[in-house]
Formats: C-alpha cells, structure tokens, sequence
C-alpha cells in the first residue's frame, strides 16, 4: 500500500502536500518559516482537523528557531504574538487554539530560551507521532462494523491527507479494504471544496480501493434505492451531547441516513470533543469567502453579481448519529449529556 | 421586466438560446432542420420539461417542411422515424413521445402532404402558446402561497429558460417579485449541470430578484436554522397517487424540509401527470455520462480513472410534499390513489 503524507517534518523545515493542487499535481510547498505554515492554511493547501494542529504545532516551533533573544520574557512574548497569528489562520478551527496553548503554557517549567525552543519542536514531533497512532486505533475498532461485501457512502476527506496519515473515517474504509472485505465506497463530491471528488477519490485511486463518485444531492437516491449500507464520516468538533460540526452537508446526509435506515458513524479523536460546548448550538460555524462558490478551479460558474451564502460548516444533532468511532472505543447512543 | 425567451420560431427556422454557454454569453442557435434541434437537445443547449416539449414539436416542424414527396404514405413513414430520433435525443423526457405523438395522430383526419405540413406547424405554435398561457396560470395561482417577505429556496431551472417564457416553480417567485411582497430567493446551485448556479441565477439577475446562491448540501443548513420559509420547485414526471420524478437532489431536499416543517410545493402543468404510473417505481431515471461530473466547464475536478454514478433525476413520494400546484389549481395532500 502506498502511504500518503500530508506533513513532513525534516531538516528543521515542513514539507507541505498542496492540498490545492490535488489530484493533477503532486506538488509540495517547503515551509521555511512559520508565515509559509500560515499561508498555506490560509490557501487551503492543507485542510483537515487533525493535520492542522498537527502543522500549528510545527509553525510554532519554526517561530521559536527564528528567535535570536536570549531573553525568556521576550521569547514567550513573540511565541504568545504568533499563536494569536496562527489561530487567526483559520479562525474556526479551535483545535489551532487548543494545541498551541498546550505547548505553549508547559514552557513555563523551563529555565532557558534553548531548552524552550527544543521543548517546542519535541512536542510537535510528539503530537505528530500520537495522531498517528491514535488514527491506528480509531480505524482498528471502526472496521468491526463494516461487513464483507458492503458499500459505505463517505463525505469530505477523512483520509491520510486530512491526518498524520492512514486517515479516520476514510481509514476505516481502507483498513477494511486491507482486510479483504470487498468493500466499495460512494464517495460525494462535497461542494464547496470539493474534497471528495479531488481528494478522497485520489487517494482511494492511489490505495484501489473500489469507488463512486457522486454528486452532493444524490446521495438521498442512493440510500433511498438501498445502494448504502453505511455512512462514515469525520467531525471538526464534537459537543457534550454529541451533537458535532463537520463540514456543510452532513448534517442532510443524516437526515436522509436517519430517513432510510442508513447507520451513520462519525469517526474522530476524543481530542476534538468539546466539554465545554453542551450541544451544537455553541459549536462554531464557518462562512467563507463568495468565491469559493461561484469558481471551480479557474472557471466561473455563476454570474459575478449574484450574493452566496458560503457556510462551510453545519452541526448535525446527536439524535441521527448511530455511533461515534474514536480512539477509546466506539460510543453509542443515547448521547444526551452523557458524552 | 425584461423577458426571455429560451425558443423563438420565425422565418421557418428556430432559435434556440444555448443555455450551456450562460451565464456569460447569450449564445443564439438557429435551427434550419430538425437534426439541429436533436442535437441542441443532446448537448443540453435547450433543457427543462415544457421547453423540451415545445422544441419537438418544432423539430416535427423543421423536418415535415423539409419532405419533398407528395406521397402521404411515404410523408408519415418519413415522419415516424424523426419521432423515433426526438424520442432517443432524451430518452428518460416522455414529453417529447407525448407531444410528437399526439400531433402525428392527428394527421390521419388529413388528406394532403402540404395539409399536414402546415397542420403541424400550426400544432407546434398553439403548444407553444397554450404553454405560456399554462405559466400564468400555474404562477397566479401559487403566487398566493407566498406571504410578504418570506425567503424561498428552490432548486434547478424551472423559469423562462425551462418553458416558453415566464416559468413554473421560478415563474411563482417572479410573480410574487413582481406584487412587490419584498421575497428573498435561495437558489441551490444543483449539480452536476449547475442549473441554478448558471441559469437561476442569471433569470433573478435579469429581473432583479434578491438571491442567494447556495451548495446544493448548505441547504439542510438554511432550513434547520429556519432561514427558508418555504421550497418551490417544478417537476419532469408526476405519478398517479403524486410521487414525481425531477433533478436530482429534489428527494433531499424534500426529506430536510419535511425534517424541519417547512413547505414543499411543486409547481407544474397538469401535462406532466402519467396516469399509467401508479407510482414513483415506474416513473424513468435518468442516468447520463460521467464527464458531467468529472468536468465542470472546461476544468477537471477529480481523477480521471474513477468511477462515476451520475444520476440526474430522483423520484420524491409524495408524503414529502405539501401542494402541488398546476394551471387547474392547487391539489393538496393526501394524495395517494387520487391524484
């Protein structure tokens, strides 16, 4: 099987998968500085809950090599400066927050501005590896509830390139994939990014693993006709209840599961829940920029006057969820607070 | 309001604006013999129920003028195989065998090439007609539906570009535009042809209608969130007991609506009823070719090696739905066996 990396870290530089450029290219941004980690955020050229504290993580420590002070105070000064750049990268996402302030306040127990700047790029190391095992785990206990012969229906990209590699929801796919079961997946193309249809397909090309891809809105004809046996996708936040954001679709797709007795699972790391967020009401949603819309790639495919409403985001209620796949064990409803 | 008009017959020929080349040129194909209006069917240049039936009938037209014999055996042998050749230029439209059919029967009453030649031309400009006069209707009627300020979404083309001129679904809208209730439209960009991104669009532009184009999967969004008041869309075929068949998405979005109590009105002449379909299992799917989805103008949005299913018609039940409304009124539910 071939493995496929979003993020490597050597040389004291990120080398960056363009995310963008998929699948016609495989071409690789080299980060130098953590303002190339950000742009490369900012671009989209890598996207995906896990990989993105994955790449603040190794940002923050490119901020900390550039430091010339010997100065403590300084030092955490300018880290503290950048994690508010790094977080405003790609505001949203709470796990840029959660990750740099992880590191960020252990440094406290440190004496020197070298042993603060060794702690940093550790850590990111750290981080980068535990994801990775963690996704083992989630895609170990995932593939139980996929049968031989069973056709699983994904949105978005769950895959390596939305992780540290092997991928949550698309690697329970691959896993069963890997254990013979004659699976097939139905991929959406998932508008506005379409991070099916370039990137999920690309990588189940590049594992052979059996695919469709569809449009977004007929996935209602596939589950209704009995083309589905299963729905697995990933989450971008989880609430207390179980209620989760993910990206803009799933909340129908879960509907139109729930409609027809489709089981529908959400694999993720126990790391994207949210205890302080009761339900999805408090879970940030994202809007962003018209243009995300009206072009596919470099073609304009609606009139440049027109307004768009660009939610990229929606939070599906724990009440059309039959599971959630996480790295401690698969957790069933009820959800309520119990989470 | 400025009109449009998706067919124009005059001097013995027929322009077709392409509607594939919208929103950005306002392309003009002139017809001279039915084989340029089959071919502007396949190429989707002229699409939309009513439209399509209307451009059979002058396909009929081009084609019986075009016949040099006076033997009237020869004329209707000859015309019977352009009706098989309109048939297969969209298999799944059964208005295009409703209406060429329901012409050439009537050609037995006459004794004359040149009688039926001009009979068929004249046929073809009262359907024309008759279903304009049918959209004022259809629109007067479900313009009532509509309360000052409300916001409605709808989804796919179902306006002028999609009829002889005013529209069904969109027509609705237009009409409650034009009492001045101050609406707000959603349009859903409706893949895989983007009928609402690029035709939709373009019609609200031109009348200067406030729209908000949306994914086609941002719409579970809008209604959990209660930012739609209602759902207008048309229909290709209606079944016996009210299940109808129409662009795909049309059954997701019926069941989101459902989910979160908004109402879901079709709008649609009484002409696209098929008594002999008890229901949605015999009304036809349409399921065309994958580069509709792998392209998106000009540019290539996933890998070339994958498979695609690409289904361009679903059948919504009729328990999905609040009103269908038709030129002979509203018809509300239940429908079941008497629709």
């Amino acid at each position: 099987m071939p493995e496929i990396y979003p993020l490597e870290w050597s040389n004291e530089r990120l080398k960056i998968l363009d995310q963008t450029k998929l699948p016609k290219e495989q071409a690789v941004i080299i980060a130098n500085n953590y303002i190339d980690v950000l742009d490369s955020i900012k671009s989209m050229s890598i996207r995906g809950g896990s990989i993105l504290s994955i790449a603040a993580a190794y940002a923050l420590t490119l901020a900390a090599k550039s430091v010339s002070t010997n100065d403590v105070q300084k030092f955490l000064e300018y880290l503290e400066n950048v994690i508010h750049e790094i977080i405003n990268s790609r505001p949203s996402m709470d796990s840029l927050l959660k990750v740099t302030y992880k590191i960020f306040d252990k440094l406290n127990s440190l004496s020197t501005v070298q042993e603060m700047k060794d702690f940093v790029q550790k850590e990111a190391e750290k981080i980068h590896k535990e994801d990775l095992s963690i996704n083992y785990r989630i895609v170990n206990l995932g593939e139980n509830l996929i049968s031989t012969g069973q056709t699983i229906l994904t949105h978005g990209n769950t895959g390596a390139l939305s992780t540290s590699g092997y991928g949550t929801a698309l690697g329970i796919i691959r896993k069963a994939h890997e254990s013979k079961k004659n699976i097939n997946v139905v991929v959406t193309e998932t508008r506005p990014f379409l991070h099916g249809a370039r990137l999920t397909t690309w990588e189940l090309a590049q594992l052979g693993i059996p695919t469709n891809l569809i449009v977004d809105s007929a996935a209602g004809f596939m589950m209704i006709n009995k083309k589905i046996d299963s729905v697995i996708v990933g989450a971008q936040r989880i609430a207390k209840n179980g209620d989760f954001a993910n990206e803009i679709g799933t909340y129908s797709l879960s509907v139109i599961a729930k409609q027809n007795n489709v089981p529908f699972y959400v694999a993720a790391p126990t790391s994207i829940i949210d205890i302080e967020s009761a339900n999805g009401a408090s879970l940030p949603i994202e809007e962003r920029n018209r243009n995300e819309v009206i072009h596919i790639n470099d073609s304009e495919i609606a009139p440049k006057s027109i307004s768009v409403t660009n939610i990229t985001t929606d939070i599906t209620p724990h009440e059309n969820i039959s599971g959630f796949i996480t790295e401690s064990g698969i957790i069933y409803p009820p959800f309520n607070n119990t989470f």
